[in-house]
């Protein structure tokens, strides 16, 4: 599919218009931010890692029934994907205490939850990203309370099929941060990326970070989480 | 029933043991303070008028089912209530975006939203109440399903019956802040108070500032909200 201009550009990502307006063509960008775009560097090779982990995770979802915008891999940095209207809302999924969470309550870095956790951040660099929950999305008309529903739903089943297949490779799914789009037809599905750029991922029996945290917290070798989840996903 | 020592002094209130430990008694301040304590000032008469509409709040909720922890009036300042532990979390209901909100979502004050809605934040003044959801608080182990469950229903109904009463008032109901606590048996009843320094309430047809937002703002009169609301409760 013949790929025409750039739609939009975001920290780590652009998406391009097709001839199909059903599809668009996403490519990963090497770029890397943290503290709402404060800090920035280019990690060469993460576009490429983190397209092919995304991916990888998708098919799995779908197996699962999760749909997601993956459509086909184009190249190692580019897909071809369903072309939705992002909600705007972040989702995040916690099973053990890390980052804003842990100042945020005052809770110790490393607790786990006595049960999975999810919040919502209204999408809005300008705003912060500011924490909304489901009463305020609909008291301000943000998305349908049939949404919110299906988002929830299946944000806590990802997080059940995900947790699972990463226990096997030894790696402990901390937390992370999905994105959903609805359709033309107005089917919700899964969207955005699922990478050591949007999750926590900690060595299970070690401890040691494999995901951004290295790069925000200025640690040694901030390739290094990228490619140890790569290697362990590919390597089963 | 006799008063013993004083258990605990909060920003506008102090709460003294009694001979029996199923009962305390609860004594309002002339004090006010704002913005997390960072303002401070004394407002002759506050005490009394916040306790007498409280009281009066409080009946109009027992009449409609909601158990609340007042007992009975002592003094103008003093009510004996039920000893309870209270729940950590402080409840906010709005019906009309104003404060913190409209910053924190970049709303317009005053516009009405699509439904009320309800948040929650962990009492603690060193963590700065932090904005808090029912999915963080059962990860947490803050409080119980059921417990939530009660708080949630209890204060949308709350929300009804006070903006029903006041609208014959020619007040607007704009947003308020709850507590409960749990009774030595388990039972979860409102206490705390429900005033001019915990509620927004304007003119339903002026839209005039009738309560502590006077005092944050440093408009004219800062005691006025207090007297005219106190004025058409006890004319009505």
């Amino acid at each position: 599919m013949k790929i025409l201009e750039q739609l939009y550009e975001g920290k780590a990502k652009q998406i391009y218009k097709t001839e199909n307006s059903d599809y668009v063509v996403i490519k990963y960008k090497d770029d890397a931010t943290a503290f709402n775009g404060k800090k920035k560097a280019i990690l060469k090779g993460k576009g490429t890692i983190n397209n092919k982990i995304t991916n990888h995770f998708m098919k799995i979802l779908q197996k699962n029934n999760i749909p997601t915008h993956l459509v086909k891999e184009i190249s190692d940095t580019e897909i071809l994907a369903k072309n939705v209207k992002i909600v705007p809302l972040e989702v995040i999924v916690r099973n053990v205490v890390a980052g804003s969470f842990s100042k945020r309550y005052g809770v110790k870095e490393g607790l786990s939850l006595r049960q999975p956790c999810l919040e919502f951040c209204l999408k809005n660099d300008s705003l912060g990203d500011p924490f909304i929950n489901s009463s305020q999305i609909l008291a301000l008309n943000l998305a349908e309370k049939e949404d919110i529903e299906i988002i929830k739903t299946y944000s806590l089943k990802i997080n059940s099929i995900l947790k699972e297949y990463l226990t096997k490779l030894n790696i402990k799914l901390i937390d992370f941060k999905l994105e959903f789009g609805k359709t033309k037809e107005g089917t919700v599905i899964l969207a955005d990326e699922i990478s050591p750029d949007t999750c926590r991922f900690w060595d299970i029996n070690t401890n040691e970070k494999l995901d951004k945290d290295r790069f925000r917290q200025d640690m040694a070798n901030q390739m290094y989480g990228y490619e140890e989840i790569y290697k362990r996903i590919i390597e089963n």
